[in-house]
């Protein structure tokens, strides 16, 4: 086999299907956000970021960064291990510590991602628990599926959203068997929100676990901001919460929060968790500070819902086809990989405003889409200007526009 | 089921077992290292870190954190998204660009992890090659044996470091059959390393693929220090080589350096690289600073060999029972977990000397060791400190002692 042969074909193929990925070369400007420097063909332009999961602008919130910097200066750049072999920071017990109480748990656990406390969680629950079978909704995260993948465990596939089919495929088993149900809160590619009430009534009724990812709604829902768990006021129906400190929260890594016993069960033999260096000093430092801000502000989450709704409501009423989003998020439709392409470069090249196109894997084929983030730091002219800039791609390129319509 | 009741279950056996694992609380003091602040028993103790992977110290390397430091004030916290989605920061860039280089490859690609960087590339490579072959060293990292698992690809497990058991596993396969060759260059628990010319003798005899794991070589081996391969001329017959940014680099992360058409392969296919936030551009930028004075300074190096050596004739002429490594590691046996535990536990409380035990999964049972790591900031001092307290304790608990002998 001619192993560069296949690569550089395999790649090929991705750029004929108009799928190949190319990076927008970014330079976040600290007290700037959403405004960014965007290196492209040899030069440095300045564009404004509409599809950042920087979701609340908390990674240039001047705590984090004061907490970031005195952690440096304190401990120095990095863990020097894994949280077993010197690596545990009196920062990350404190941090621990905080997202328990946040999520209103007995104990929670750091790793190194969302992805990896998600791939390690999973697998480490589904493999190590005699005869655990896992229901898992259709839409979960690449990261839920790899893990309940890796797990080996027997696994069911529930319609999304849906408790009445996690119910049929429950029932199936008897009330002994260990069961878990994996699910999300917001689902970020199309901004619905799981009925988490219901979907608890069913797990509950068939004796089945919960794990719950509240990757894209930690910071930005419900009163102290821990998520839509906290919202729906279901935290303590919650087996597992899971989440990321790299979205809302401003940085990097990954969460999970629950009992005090399986969380001690999860670092005593997640492989992800235990075979792993820690997260450093400075990243555990920002986190902490900025959980600590989100817990205290409600007012940013009403800033940031105000200006999602605007933004839909603007799109809408110009044409562009918004979907039906119920959460921070908001999608339009473009639903051709090329055409995507072509609309996100015309955006950037012509009108400086960054939305990246969203194509598959990450959505199914045929559903590629603009995913617009706004937050609290986008301003009424910003808007303006994205409004215009979509009315502009969307008569250039002739793509399918909607009658006004409310959200 | 009652899941708590099983979770309490098995983490009361660990406890029984003499393996249930304390982490150390640790405040690493910039400027102190290897001296760190122990918070343990309500108090906080000072104490001598013996084990830290941040092997040369990097991690309060001025250099380092003036770089993070610079990166929070411009860009802030977080990277903001995933590679693909806004998350690409010019410092992602600069630094694949010098890890390349520095790794004398064509391209680079950064992930959140070590960990991740070989769970994600060798699934993706054996699952999507066709009909692709592993051939994993038996004592291969976690890591490495996870991304195996989870390609499901066949795979076949040589013998520790031995290329004719290499030979003979890849003799049973056709040359067109697709392979790759799993393995480490320095092995971080015994200290072995590698003969990698005889293994890419035998790799491209069979026309396989090689991939080496430089996590514990990176920034210590080699001229300008990017690992063994560097050091022993081979970098050339390497097709990939991953390493981390979280031990003597002194920060967090991890990368592969290959070919450019396979980098834009793993990067366009491998899914814990494609569904997982970036790093931070303080850690991109600490990293990148790192290399760069490693790349420049091989008397830090030197420095590090002599601290190794020194302290392995030290101990050894103490009647201490070190291992016979060849590299900077130090690993000396016990052979019981619990006695293991009770050995770390009186260095910690009587003698202020920080080695955490290592055991099982890390370990296979009954070689459970103290595993010390000796920097170039360890003084002739702590050595005497550290030699003392060992005799100290090999004495208090009756441990088997052995007659004086050289490396
Ligand atoms: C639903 C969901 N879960 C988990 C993750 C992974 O989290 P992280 O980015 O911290 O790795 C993501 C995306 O990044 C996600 O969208
Ligand atoms: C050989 C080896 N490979 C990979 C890793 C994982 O690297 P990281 O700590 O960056 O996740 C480790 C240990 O941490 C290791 O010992």
């Amino acid at each position: 086999m001619d192993y560069q042969h296949y690569f550089a074909k395999r790649i090929a193929d991705l750029k004929s299907e108009g799928r190949y990925r190319v990076f927008a070369d970014l330079e976040r400007q600290c007290g700037r956000f959403p405004v960014a420097r965007n290196y492209r063909d040899g030069q440095v332009h300045e564009v404004t970021v509409w599809c950042s999961n920087d979701y609340l602008g908390m990674g240039q919130h001047p705590e984090v960064l004061a907490a970031a910097k005195e952690a440096v200066e304190r401990c120095g750049a990095g863990a020097g291990g894994t949280r077993n072999i010197s690596g545990t920071n009196h920062y990350h017990v404190l941090l621990e510590q905080e997202l328990a109480s946040w999520c209103d748990k007995e104990a929670s656990l750091l790793f190194t991602s969302g992805y990896v406390a998600n791939d390690t969680t999973l697998s480490t629950l589904a493999s190590t628990i005699p005869g655990c079978v896992v229901f898992s909704d259709e839409l979960n995260h690449n990261s839920m599926i790899e893990g309940i993948r890796h797990s080996k465990a027997p696994k069911h596939i529930w319609r999304h959203n849906d408790p009445e089919s996690l119910d049929e495929l429950l029932s199936a088993y008897p009330k002994e068997t260990p069961k878990l149900v994996a699910f999300e809160s917001v689902y970020s590619m199309d901004g619905d929100i799981a009925p988490i009430a219901e979907i608890c009534d069913v797990a509950e009724a068939h004796n089945a676990m919960t794990y719950l990812d509240e990757v894209h709604a930690a910071g930005m829902y419900g009163v102290s901001g821990s998520g839509v768990a906290e919202r729906d006021g279901v935290r303590d129906r919650i087996t597992i919460i899971q989440a990321t400190l790299a979205k809302a929260v401003g940085v990097v890594g990954g969460y999970i929060a629950a009992s005090a016993a399986l969380v001690d069960y999860v670092r005593s033999f997640g492989p992800g968790f235990i075979f792993s260096s820690s997260m450093p000093p400075m990243v555990a430092a920002a986190a902490l500070a900025s959980v600590k801000v989100l817990r205290k502000h409600p007012e940013i989450r009403d800033r940031h819902q105000e200006r999602a709704a605007t933004t839909k409501r603007r799109l809408a009423e110009a044409g562009i086809p918004v979907m039906p989003s119920v959460s921070h998020i908001v999608p339009v439709m473009v639903g051709n990989a090329a055409l995507c392409k072509q609309a996100s470069d015309l955006l950037l090249n012509k009108h400086d405003i960054y939305v990246q196109p969203i194509n598959y894997p990450t959505v199914p084929v045929g559903t590629e889409r603009l995913r617009i983030t706004p937050t609290p730091l986008h301003t009424d002219e910003m808007l303006d200007h994205l409004v215009k800039s979509f009315v502009s791609v969307w008569d250039e390129l002739e793509l399918h526009k909607v009658k006004a319509a409310a959200e």
